[in-house]
């Protein structure tokens, strides 16, 4: 995957990063046991491209329609700024969080896989489905990642903007 | 995955989605500790598939051949209706699940992957196997899904029924 | 896969079926929690495959290099007859199984995946590699299998066998 | 994959094969839980080369970024005899580790995926990357293995190790 043109200008100025869980920091599997969900599988890569990406001076959030402590528990692990659990209305969600953050939808960029998520994709500066997002969410996201979600969607997001900024700045 | 002709047709009159657990609403996997089976692993996307297909007026049920009361609580989550597990003999539980729903085996479709599954296919509206179901089962299944068990096979033929439904009213 | 010839002839005449169990029935994944290793990951269409194989009259046998309690629960649920243990002298522990059951090599399959396993592929019946199997246990193997260890070798496996079984009964 | 050449010479000579964990001895998938991280999944076969590795006398040792028991377990288990987490400069952890087992860099090889990893290519006798490595380092290793971390990988580096060591003394 590579940007080009008004794409690579709009990820050159994206500051906010928004993320589903389920099916994007995850591969989607729900892992239950006799007590209700017990696991939430996140993938290294992802991990240290978060770590990278704050570390670059840049700011993350998620958007989950679910809920669950384990979001919370990694989120902070990585440094992950806001998290907002239980909201599948996520355009509504989105503009919330816009809010929050004291950010314009222009410096946002969006992450999802399915319906939920592509209801927020008109409001957002970029929009990104995973590999094997649904159907329509590829259909509607400006950018379709080559990866998976939760092998390793979020990392090449990352990898995708850095260099729109590393270009950006390069005058390129 | 397209419908067409005469499935597309027994598609748009499905109201009753009949589905085996696993290999269909897991990916087959069965992931036993010390006391048993521990943990079943579901699909966020065919979960928001259910909530869909629910929210549309539409009803579901799930036939299983084990028994595991996670089932019952993810059934319980996504709105599924009916509940049947402990049965090998598909085809039998399948005529009390008509009973039971007040519905004509015209207006079901069942997903299966496994040759317990298949003996009841004579018997249903439509029948599925998912992509990786056993070659027997494929062959005797009205339609094959593009999706693997656990891996979105569940969202496929919802979103297949929902789109022939349409066409239907649409007169196309 | 297809089986002909002197292999066909051979699988014709299996009546004890023995399996190594990681990498074979599971696909090789440990899973280790803090107290040891926590889940073994069956599958759930090698159990059909192996109930049928059972019901039809024939008899299964895991011989293991690990030891976990769940191998023994997950064999009694299914009716394998021989559960052996700690064993990774694998040639050593085949010839006290035929032993133990009483039967001649010509009469067994061995499904293995990895170089203990292929130790006692000179002494079996019929000996199978899975598709992922160490490249030197595939060119040792009589018959490589299309699917991997844990997801459906060792049902294409009993597969292959009842077909055999059924050829010869069939004159073919 | 084969080696040939000076990297089939480099390869003759390592006595010590350094791993990171996550991402290499596993795929990278990280199993959180309600009290953190519960589970790590290796794989038999990588298990099964790392015995046969020490069988043959030479050593190992793991420089992971994260920290779990579990690592220290699995390690003990397999006979790897250092075992170094919660370094996310792995270069400078390089440099200790070489310190401790007392070798020159010329006899080490070290397997990696992501860019902590990578940093330490340059101080390393042989440098590895996995096939589902971060690009970045799939560029700056010595060799791409064709397996996936946690999948084989770390058992293919070992098996060209070997055959380098029976070339060499061979003659070839």
């Amino acid at each position: 995957m590579e940007l080009k043109g008004e794409l690579l200008e709009k990820a050159s100025k994206v500051e906010l990063l928004v993320m589903d869980c389920d099916g994007v920091l995850t591969d989607g599997r729900l892992y239950f046991g006799q007590s209700g969900e017990e696991l939430k599988v996140f993938h290294a890569r992802d991990g240290q491209g978060l770590v990278e990406w704050h570390r670059a001076g840049y700011r993350s959030a998620i958007i989950s329609g679910r809920k669950s402590p384990i979001v919370e528990m990694r989120a902070g692990q990585l440094g992950v700024e806001f998290v907002i659990q239980g909201r599948n209305d996520k355009a509504a969600a989105f503009a919330e969080l816009l809010e929050m953050a004291g950010v314009e939808a222009s410096v946002t960029a969006f992450v999802g896989d399915d319906t939920p998520d592509s209801a927020a994709f008109p409001f957002v500066g970029l929009s990104f489905a995973v590999a094997d997002a649904h159907k329509s969410v590829k259909a509607a996201a400006d950018v379709v990642t080559d990866s998976e979600g939760g092998r390793g969607a979020v990392r090449e997001v990352i990898d995708l903007l850095i260099e729109a900024k590393r270009k950006s700045s390069a005058g390129e």
